[in-house]
This record gives C-alpha cells, structure tokens and sequence, in this order.
C-alpha cells in the first residue's frame, strides 16, 4: 500500500533518546496533512552540526513513500526487486532445506540466541540481513532516477537497486541492477553510502557511478527513467527512505564541495509499527 | 585445514585482466616455498600509485592462512564464527523451507536465473551473500587482535568480526563481535571498509573503533587477545585475506596521515580451486 506522508525535523534530545543508544539522531514527526498538503515542496531545511566524525541532522520535508510489501519475507527475497517485509525479523525456516525434516526453535551449544534446528539431521539454520546495492549515476550535474514499474511503491521514483546475488561483488550488482533497471552501462566512481535497515533486515550500499555512453531507457522493472537536476529532485515521491536519505547526503555534498562515505542506520519512529512509514530516524552517522 | 603459503606482488597487465574487468588489480603469484621459507618476513613492500580514486598496489608477503572450511554452507552460515565456504556459490535448497515440498531449480517468469522453486507450494527461494562485520580497534597506535580458538583458521589471529544478525546495523553487530571474541565494549568512530569476497559470498564491513575503557580478554572463541603496534602486526600468522588486506590498506592510511573509506573485491587466482587459498588478488579498490 502507498501512501502519503509528512514530516518535520527537530534536532534535540527526544524520546529516540532512551529508545536507543544515545547518539546523534534525526527526529522526524508527523505533519498535519493539512499544512504539509499546503507545502508540498517545503525541503529540504537539512542541517548539519558536525561535531567530530558524526552529524546531528533535521529535516523538514514532505514525502510519499512505502517500504511495506505483505507479500515479502526476510529470509526469502527477490534478487531484482527491493521487497521488504512488513513482519519483523523473526525465524520462518519450518523445514529443513537439507532432508525436509520438520525444525524447532532451540539455542545451540555454545550460542545465545534461537535457531531453526532440524529435528531429524540437525543442521542449524541461520537467517542474515540482505544487501541491497545500487547506484547514484551522476550525469551533467544530474542523478539518474527509475520509477517504479512493480511493487512495492509502484510508481514512485528510486535509484537502480536491488538484492546482491551470490558470486558477484557490489559494484558489479550495482552495475548489473543499472543495467536491468535503467538499461545503462555505467562504471562505478566511489562508495558513497551504506544504509542499514534492522527492521527490514536489508543493508543499502551505494556507489557513485557515471555512464560509459550517455543511453539510457526504462527496462522492464521501469516505468521511466529520467536524468534529474539537484534540484527538482522528486522528493514528495521517492519509492524508499533510503534512497530519500541517500539523495539528501549527496546534495548536501555536492553543496559543501566535498564526497564523503556516510554510514547510517534508518531506524522505525518508537511505538510504529513494522508497517509504519510514516516516521523515522537516521541513527549513528558516521562518516570516513 | 591451515595451510601455509606465500605470494610475491606485481602491478601491471596480467592475466587477471581478461578474467576480471579491465580494473586496477592487485596480482599476487605464488612463491616457490624455499623463498618464501627463506624470507618469511619480508613484507610489506605495498605500493600505492594513485591514479584518481583508484589505486594500484603490490604486496610482497609472507603469510599462513585459511579461509576454507568443508563444512560451511554459503546458505547456512553461523552468526558467530565466519566459516567461508570451499564449494563455491550455488543454490542447494533441496526442501522448501515453508512447507517441506521438494524444490527443483528452475528459472522463474521474469527471472534470468536459475532458483530453487516448490514443487508443491510454488514458493522461490533465493540465496543472497551475508555481511561480515567487524572492528579495527584502535589504542595507544595499537590495534587489537584475537587469536581463533575455533575453525577455520584456528589459532591464527584476527580483527573481532563475525556475521551480522538479524535485527542489528553492521556497526551493532561489530561491537557486539568485539565484545564476545575480545570482550572489549567499543564504540564504532567511523566506517573503514568494505572487502567483497564472491567466491564464498561474503562481504566484510569493518569499522573503526576505540574501548571506552582499556581493558579486553579472549572470549569463548579466543585462545588470546592482544594490542599489536603496527609494525608488529603478524602478517605471517592472520587467519584471512580480508583481515590481511584491511589491515595492510589502514597501516598505508597511517603513515600517510589520512585515513579513508576503502572498497575492494577479493578474488581467488584465475585457475585456483575454491578451496585454493594460495592466491588471491584485490580487485577495483576505490577509495573515498
């Protein structure tokens, strides 16, 4: 389901303060529909204290977006679309993938936490956070956007992203998924950002890339693509908040004249739930 | 299985340039071991030639270690102990893990590559590489090693990293290992690298970090810990390629006084078996 939603910024101490580790934090709270409706293109006020390797950050901004697919599983998701679930991280393996056999939830020797164990061979089974990589293609002092031809937010803008597949590296999956989904060649520059999600178990890595040839048309994941200046950058409809967080990063960038390599973790509003877009926070953001 | 072996750097074009992409590359050849046994100390000549955000780099080194392990499974990886894989990537969901149906590979609509699919419920499995995190812990020009109390590549030493759970950021996780292998509480300063390893699906984040206070001790899968200066590092004794390179790139950000983000693919030697860790080569090392 895609819907809209509003924010504003505040930078301070707030209830995200107890609810994680103290660190520097993006608050981010819902707007009345009625005043960000009036002010759809109010971004971005996006500030930066610097103090040491870390930035305390605001926004203000106005933003439709969905992160939230029913139909999508932490331990099981698409190479080629970013489907994140809606659920949680919890176990889900009920059989072994190995003899069949039916699992149980137990704590292995020697470790801490519940694993899916087969009851009939053993094998332990352990579920990991995905990557997802993708790149931020710079052109002419523009980025390359696709908008979405499938689920979830269909319709809505992103960078070419998508699942790593095994026996290839980020860039290359970065480049392959440019490919699939904006049928460009590009060559990747830098990394620019790593974006982790808990809730949705993903991890976002991004690179600077540039075209080899200036061609590029939607593949078939691909409504459109487009190349877009800094500043119309679609705001009020990008697909995901990391890609939303990856565009402010860079633009602010580009303004302070310097890349950097940001890393941050995008975490849920407290209290909202798995499928609540409608909040969140950029939490420990580091820079090299 | 630890074996020894040792590798001599050249920097120009080699055979890996029509393996690989035409990259920057790192191309180590093997030693006949009665040089290397004569010389097991005779690193680090590690060259930088900086050509923009790339590098070009040769080692000449000597060291012992492992990243195989026959009974690690590139879908099934423990979350505390890195247990690369010596079969290489490939889809081995023989039962679905929802229903226990068994599964054939096949390609499915829209897809371009083969997955494990249900035979009874339809469900698609697919299989992603897992991140390795980890810390670089930094005190008094000294960094912190632990030595394997467990395979692969027992009591050979390393940077505290192990796989990242469900639920964390890459920088929780790596504190989290930091703290069960060193029993070290660390806070994360900044992101330091990444290293793609295809061949076994694994990718390393490794972050920079200091003790909030200076005290650490092996944890359960540590035979010792120690702060090692820099320039008695144990080069000859690390456990894997991706601990040898890290550290190799932070030593060279030292002495040149700036310490940045890297990214790097490490390769296996054309013609090399999987389990082959004789040879291995840093390809597309960008900077940022």
């Amino acid at each position: 389901m895609i819907r809209s939603f509003h924010f504003i910024g505040s930078v301070g101490v707030s209830p995200f303060h107890k609810w994680k580790k103290p660190l520097p934090f993006l608050f981010l709270q819902s707007l009345p529909k009625s005043r960000a409706a009036s002010s759809p293109n109010e971004f971005p006020s996006f500030f930066v204290q610097s103090q040491s390797q870390r930035c305390f950050r605001a926004f203000q901004m106005s933003a439709s977006r969905s992160e939230s697919n029913p139909e999508a599983d932490v331990a099981s998701a698409s190479s080629s679309a970013v489907l994140p679930s809606t659920v949680g991280p919890k176990p889900k393996i009920k059989f072994c993938q190995s003899c069949g056999g039916p699992t149980k939830l137990v704590i292995p020797d020697g470790e801490e936490k519940m694993r899916a164990v087969c009851t009939l061979c053993g094998r332990i089974f352990y579920e990991n956070p995905k990557m997802v990589v993708g790149c931020l293609v710079e052109h002419d002092n523009k980025v390359l956007l696709c908008k979405r031809k499938i689920q979830p937010s269909y319709g809505l803008w992103t960078l070419p992203a998508g699942f790593l597949e095994i026996g290839e590296s980020a860039a290359e999956g970065a480049t392959r998924e440019t490919l699939e989904e904006a049928r460009a060649e590009v060559e990747v520059l830098s990394p620019f950002a790593q974006l982790d999600i808990p809730l949705i178990a993903q991890s976002y890595i991004i690179f600077r890339a540039k075209m080899k040839t200036p061609d590029f048309s939607p593949g078939p994941e691909s409504l459109d693509c487009a190349l877009f200046p800094l500043e119309d950058i679609p705001f009020d409809s990008l697909a995901f908040s990391s890609i939303f967080v990856t565009l402010k990063m860079y633009i602010e960038d580009v303004k302070a004249g310097k890349l950097k390599f940001h890393y941050c973790t995008i975490n849920k509003r407290p209290g909202a739930s798995p499928s609540d877009t409608h909040a969140f926070a950029v939490d420990n953001h580091l820079l090299s």
